[in-house]
């Protein structure tokens, strides 16, 4: 793959709907997959993130899915930002595709001028935060997200190769730092200082805010996050796996919009999906898909252990020696050794879970969940809760050792008006 | 500074002494400061280490040191290397140069096509391992080491600069692979195994190897050191900070040879640094000898910790709200804060710090100091004693919180025999 320089864009333009025709017409494996001609072919605009233009391509064989960056925020054309993030979706995906074909997409191809990254469609899927609205639960999805993390990051981490192999993709993606700047700005530090582009609906929320900007240990946690999430490069992570990242039909979960990909701790990927499903269960109106919800976070964190350490035991033959860890101590130190690993993860998930939760109830990117909650005083109360809990997951004044402990603590701040 | 491709080396030829005369003629700036006339100067080898050659060049007006990489491990011709080893010194030296200029050398020129670093000569300077094994004991030493790596880690970490600055740099060195592996299997992983490269003098330490390599907690906190080691890149380090990296004339200090400069963990820095003094401190015959190493060490730990402190705290001022860690709240959280990252440091200095003592005692690459000793019983003795008690360091039964501690088990060591 050739590197991205924003400098080298002479040929850059942003394509329109003809624009995308003409550009796939121009790609012979690319039209063959569509089938048929280019009149054949029907191209839409499926934009709804963000950031980039989104295209889906269906022909009479098959369909594509066609994003292009833009040399700005989508939703805010005054906010300027280079075109490489396209380029650090493509990396993301040719690293992480070998190792979980069956739950992301292929990059069928990348154009470093233009920006444009083609992956497969997924016509019949839904995003995972429209079907948690739509009361649609699947605890398999949980699960298969749960050993996407596990397989990705495993996979990428110095458990499973040479460190030369990742030292040369953590060269590659600590180029990512527009992205990572976001997530360091708009997750990490803006919604704990007065920032303009913090905002939240109900005033009533105003005072937990402050109460999280006085908190001490509030303060110190979101520092410890930051600093841990800038020098703890475990594994390539999604680095934006929030229920709009996540694609399914109930059967089959595709993982989508790996832009954010950044070598950093394996907890915060799995903190920003909890974080989400955390959000839709304070959204969810009836008891039923809230225990939903619940199970959904408990088959998400048994699958994602149980297959991480199933690959970590399956290293024991490796033949290089500096990728073992914990193989030549006894059994016994062993286990305890990656269990401790382990329950750092989970440390690591609790806190970037909290940070998720607050950042889009109050930061800059908010997140549709709580529209299905119709009546005002209701949304309040339970963005309230919301907030209130991940407080008490960043504070920790009762110490959360274990799932249990943190899905008590949900449950009790659902109940706690 | 353009980089280095191991592949570029066409014009590549090794020096010999009339070689570096008219090198050094070529570069105006470099003659300048030697004085006179190429016929005036006087040029010597003084290659000493195991990878390099090493040159010192004097004239008239002053001199310089002129070093260059070999295609291959110098005390071992067989055993290729890239030469791309002087490319990561140059660039450590113009890393950390504006933050030590009193500690190191300056880079005065950088070859890129012959790998051919020039600095200041340091002509009345001794490595320190001389003046230790001389008995030559200066508390000031230790206090700039301790100085050397509180400034040189504090100002390339994330807690001195942006996140981007830092993610730079980390991209630059984690190129430095060749002799991050050396370190790796050299420090990490041969001692702990059968390796052709390992050897002790004495089979009387083959017992205590063995302990090392049947004890499940060491083998486990070795494998932690590993994966701690290649995954926290906090600061830039020097990378290979031993004794005969130092020199110093009682007054004026000087660390050199930074070719294995990486981002990691500052404790690894100041590891090697301790159990190099401590591997000292086991070869010295006297007891005010053995005394005064214990000063040196307490030193460096005292002045290290209070160096990063003071640099932290002048931060306060920073305007980079993302560069603040700890800033925003209470005083007392603050100080529990900074206080355990620098105990996290002491506890990695104690890891790695045990490391060093074993590889330099049964690995490949051996130290002279036990040469002082000339009673073999004696010698077989204090190398039985410096060994147990890095194995006590690394399985910690009786847990070591504090320098008192640390220095409390060395003494243990010494006088039980
Ligand atoms: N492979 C695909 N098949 C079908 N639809 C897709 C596919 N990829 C993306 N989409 C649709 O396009 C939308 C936008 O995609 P994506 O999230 O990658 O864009 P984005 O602008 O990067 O978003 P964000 O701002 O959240 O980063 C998705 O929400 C989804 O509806
Ligand atoms: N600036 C200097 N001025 C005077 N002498 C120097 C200077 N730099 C190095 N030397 C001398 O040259 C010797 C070898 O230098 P250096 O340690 O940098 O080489 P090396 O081959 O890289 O060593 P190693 O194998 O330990 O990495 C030093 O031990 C010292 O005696």
């Amino acid at each position: 793959m050739t590197t991205s320089n924003p400098q080298q864009t002479s040929a850059y333009h942003t394509l329109d709907l003809e624009g995308v025709r003409t550009f796939i017409a121009s790609l012979p494996s690319i039209a063959g997959r569509l089938g048929g001609t280019p009149e054949d072919w029907h191209v839409r605009e499926v934009s709804d993130g963000n950031l980039n233009m989104v295209f889906l391509a269906e022909g009479p064989q098959g369909g594509i899915c066609l994003k292009q960056a833009l040399p700005h925020v989508r939703v805010d054309p005054t906010w300027k930002m280079p075109l490489d993030r396209t380029f650090f979706e493509a990396s993301w995906l040719r690293a992480i595709f070998p190792h979980v074909p069956d739950l992301t997409t292929e990059c069928l191809h990348f154009d470093a001028e233009q920006f444009i990254l083609i992956v497969p469609s997924l016509s019949g899927h839904t995003v995972m935060r429209t079907a948690l609205m739509a009361g649609q639960y699947h605890p398999a999805v949980a699960a298969q997200v749960g050993d996407f993390v596990a397989r990705s990051t495993f996979a990428t981490s110095l458990l499973a190769e040479p460190f030369e192999r990742v030292m040369d993709r953590r060269i590659c993606f600590a180029r990512n730092q527009t992205l990572t700047r976001i997530t360091v700005d708009l997750i990490l530090i803006d919604p704990y200082h007065d920032h303009p582009r913090n905002h939240w609906a109900d005033p009533q929320l105003t005072p937990i805010v402050a109460a999280l900007r006085n908190s001490p240990s509030v303060l110190a946690r979101i520092d410890s996050l930051r600093l841990h999430f800038l020098s703890a490069p475990q594994a390539l992570l999604h680095g934006d796996l929030h229920t709009g990242s996540i694609m399914t039909n109930g059967t089959d979960t595709r993982i989508i919009d790996g832009e954010f990909a950044t070598y950093g701790p394996i907890g915060f990927d799995a903190g920003l999906f909890v974080g989400n499903l955390i959000l839709s269960f304070f959204a969810t109106p009836d008891r039923a898909g809230q225990a939903a919800h619940l199970d959904m976070i408990q088959t998400f964190w048994t699958s994602f252990t149980k297959c991480f350490l199933d690959l970590w035991q399956n290293r024991e033959w490796a033949e290089d020696r500096s990728t073992l860890y914990y193989a030549t101590t006894d059994k016994s130190t062993q286990n305890f050794e990656k269990s401790l690993f382990i329950q750092n993860i989970f440390q690591d998930m609790l806190g970037f879970c909290a940070t998720e939760i607050i950042r889009r109830l109050v930061g800059y990117a908010h997140i549709a969940d709580f529209s299905v909650l119709t009546d005002q005083p209701t949304r309040t109360t339970r963005q309230k809760a919301a907030l209130l809990f991940a407080k008490d997951c960043l504070e920790q004044k009762k110490p959360l050792k274990s799932l249990a402990d943190f899905l008590e603590l949900l449950y009790q701040n659902l109940s706690t008006p």
